[in-house]
């Protein structure tokens, strides 16, 4: 059992958890609940003493030193990341120059909830395995392959760029395709824009939706059946 | 100018971030914006000195000290709470229990972006009014009207409760509906969905959506064309 905030491996963690080597942190009993469903093995795993949950004992008051979530935490794993060597369909989301990982996270939920196939990390986009994205991701990175890419030509199916405005209302079932979505106020960049095969929109009758409310209801709606 | 963080005007700004009195406080000059254009009179405004924004001036490290937001702010402004005295349709979205206040103002969010004519808060749902409610709404607060509930007998249409599996999937579009929407995890009291004229579900693979993104994804459905 750890009982002292100096130890290493506890350090170790603490660092992990700001800048990351390849390895990342998950805390909290449902993500971790949700990597073993998905059959992601972890590296260490800690848990608070007491609680009768897998893995090396920490006092509690120290796990919840270590943790990044506020409310502490009664699990922790260290795991590897892992990246998909290229972005698959039939259908994928390209976040571009989405800075915010809650976003990014919400929008791997998102992914998953809607059957597509990969979410992929265009420029300027947080990482997906910072704590804020992985827990807004609810679990969901543990079962949606990411990719880092570089241009629109890695992108499966049609390239549809989402925007505010222009192009036609967004309609389902599109069975292949990558909606490629910008950040909230700076949008697309005009190259990304004219590089996919086409522009849509959701309608509505506000100035704009977030990135991830956008990507989740495009998602929905190219996955509906009609 | 404001030059001292013991004035009398700035503590009243903190106690009434923590605590209101049936006023309350919007940061940033986005949501003062959106407040101005909903036709909102503030009760008090305050800017950073040199900032050339309408307001009392302050020194900008003391309103940063006052501000709820992690990055400061250079506008502030406090205005009197309104609620609705009944909850309005045609469309309308009520939530049962959903504590989260960011869920709460992203559902006022897509309440906007979808033509709610109004949100019902039902028992044990968040503030509004509170800062991250504020905040998450992005300003659409100042444009959705808000309700209190008790009952659902005060909610306007056919009232639909969106579960997790049961009923049918949600179709649209309806045009008198109220959609009626619980917490993440606990879901709808039994005798909230036995209360309500139907039962529908959003079509996902995984286990669950958030409520914020359950409520508007099915007020894009009610309100999409055929």
């Amino acid at each position: 059992m750890i009982t002292s905030i100096h130890n290493d491996r506890l350090k170790e963690l603490r660092r992990l958890l700001r800048r990351r080597d390849g390895r990342f942190v998950a805390e909290g009993e449902d993500l971790l609940a949700a990597a073993d469903a998905a059959g992601w093995e972890p590296l260490e795993r800690y848990a608070a003493a007491g609680s009768a949950l897998p893995g090396t004992e920490v006092e509690p008051e120290l796990l919840a030193r270590v943790s990044s979530l506020g409310s502490g935490t009664r699990a922790l794993a260290v795991y590897r990341e892992r990246w998909a060597s290229a972005a698959a369909g039939p259908r994928c989301v390209a976040l571009w120059g989405v800075r915010d990982p809650g976003n990014v996270g919400t929008v791997l939920r998102s992914a998953l909830a809607f059957g597509a196939g990969s979410v992929a990390l265009g420029p300027g986009t947080a990482d997906p395995y910072g704590p804020k994205a992985v827990r807004a991701s609810m679990g969901a990175l543990f079962a949606v392959p990411v990719v880092r890419v570089e241009g629109l030509d890695e992108l499966p199916g049609e390239r549809i760029a989402l925007v505010a405005r222009a192009g036609e209302p967004l309609r389902g079932p599109v069975a292949h395709a990558t909606l490629v979505v910008g950040a909230e106020r700076e949008g697309l960049p005009d190259e990304v824009v004219a590089g996919c095969d086409r522009t849509a929109h959701i309608p509505i009758a506000s100035e704009s939706l977030n990135a991830a409310m956008a990507a989740s209801i495009s998602l929905y709606e190219l996955s509906r059946n009609p």
